[in-house]
């Protein structure tokens, strides 16, 4: 892509983001939280449209925010970030609890999380710009913040094709030529 | 502030955000550039709206980013993060120049920027969330990006009062009790 270079010195976390509505639950991690104001606080997330969690946020109004340790495993990673909740139940055999919105918050490999109710959205084509305002937060952990730059240049780990700072479009187009069914890489 | 823990744990980069309009160029020292979409690459920026340089933005719609290295020094940082443009012309004696979108791109202690056109923004109260479609990068050179942790924990850095991560509302207070000439701090 013409604009590679310089987007990839963005420096971004790593962090889970998950939702119920409705008895359905799911989540899926994202790079893209942002604390956007402090009076009162707010974060902000981007999420694809094409997620599960999108659609569970869109209709629940809130969503928890669990910000990932620097030792999460690879595997933890994968299942949250490379499998779609339409396929397998993500909180299978991960600790979670009921937040104070009613919000899955996951705890493992998490440092603290923070749980909001929706305050706007934003539609930038791909993805929706999620606004939430912080009712709640809790430190759970001292530690080292997983980077995003860490992600990828020490743990080798890849973009997903659903994360707005994906590029690797030849890869793409070369598995969905392939074989119709491809590993689902969405949250 | 209750919220205070767990927020301190989102990462981010930091970055200098430059626009002009009708011959009035500014910028500021922010912490918040997310991509957020791909298809065509976006960008998003949270701006307070006490700032100058927000107004240029909303006027202008277009601005550049430019990502700052790691070894910026605290002066630079200080007339573009805490002093006000409209006190002094912050582009005094700094390298620049006119980008495609006519913003002025600073290129010192600069890994590279982003130009962008306005494509939608989003209230958020005490900000603005602005989000740009990329119409120009370059990578200007190699090295680490300054990130928000680096800055606070390696260089002894702290937020500026018109931040969306400030909280330290207590000296605030005292500041602006004490005198009227409070030393400027918005961008």
């Amino acid at each position: 892509m013409a604009f590679k270079g310089a987007l990839e010195d963005v420096t971004y976390g790593l962090y889970l983001i998950t939702a119920e509505h409705d008895g359905r639950k799911n989540g899926l991690i994202v790079n893209t939280v942002v604390q956007v104001s402090n009076s009162p606080e707010k974060i902000s997330v981007c999420i694809s449209k094409d997620s599960l969690t999108h659609d569970i946020i869109m209709q629940g109004r809130c969503f928890a925010v669990s910000i990932l340790d620097r030792d999460a495993p690879m595997k933890f990673i994968g299942t949250w970030g490379f499998r779609s909740g339409r396929d397998i139940d993500k909180f299978e055999g991960v600790s979670y609890r009921k937040g104070a919105t009613g919000a899955p918050i996951v705890l493992d490999h998490c440092l603290g999380y923070l749980e909001v109710q929706l305050y706007g959205t934003l539609d930038v084509e791909s993805h929706t710009i999620f606004v939430g305002k912080i009712v709640e937060t809790e430190k759970l952990a001292d530690g080292e913040p997983m980077t995003y730059r860490y992600y990828k240049e020490v743990k080798g780990g890849k973009a997903s094709r659903y994360a707005p700072t994906f590029n690797d479009w030849e890869t793409l187009k070369k598995l969905e030529a392939g074989k119709r069914d491809t590993p689902s890489l969405d949250g």
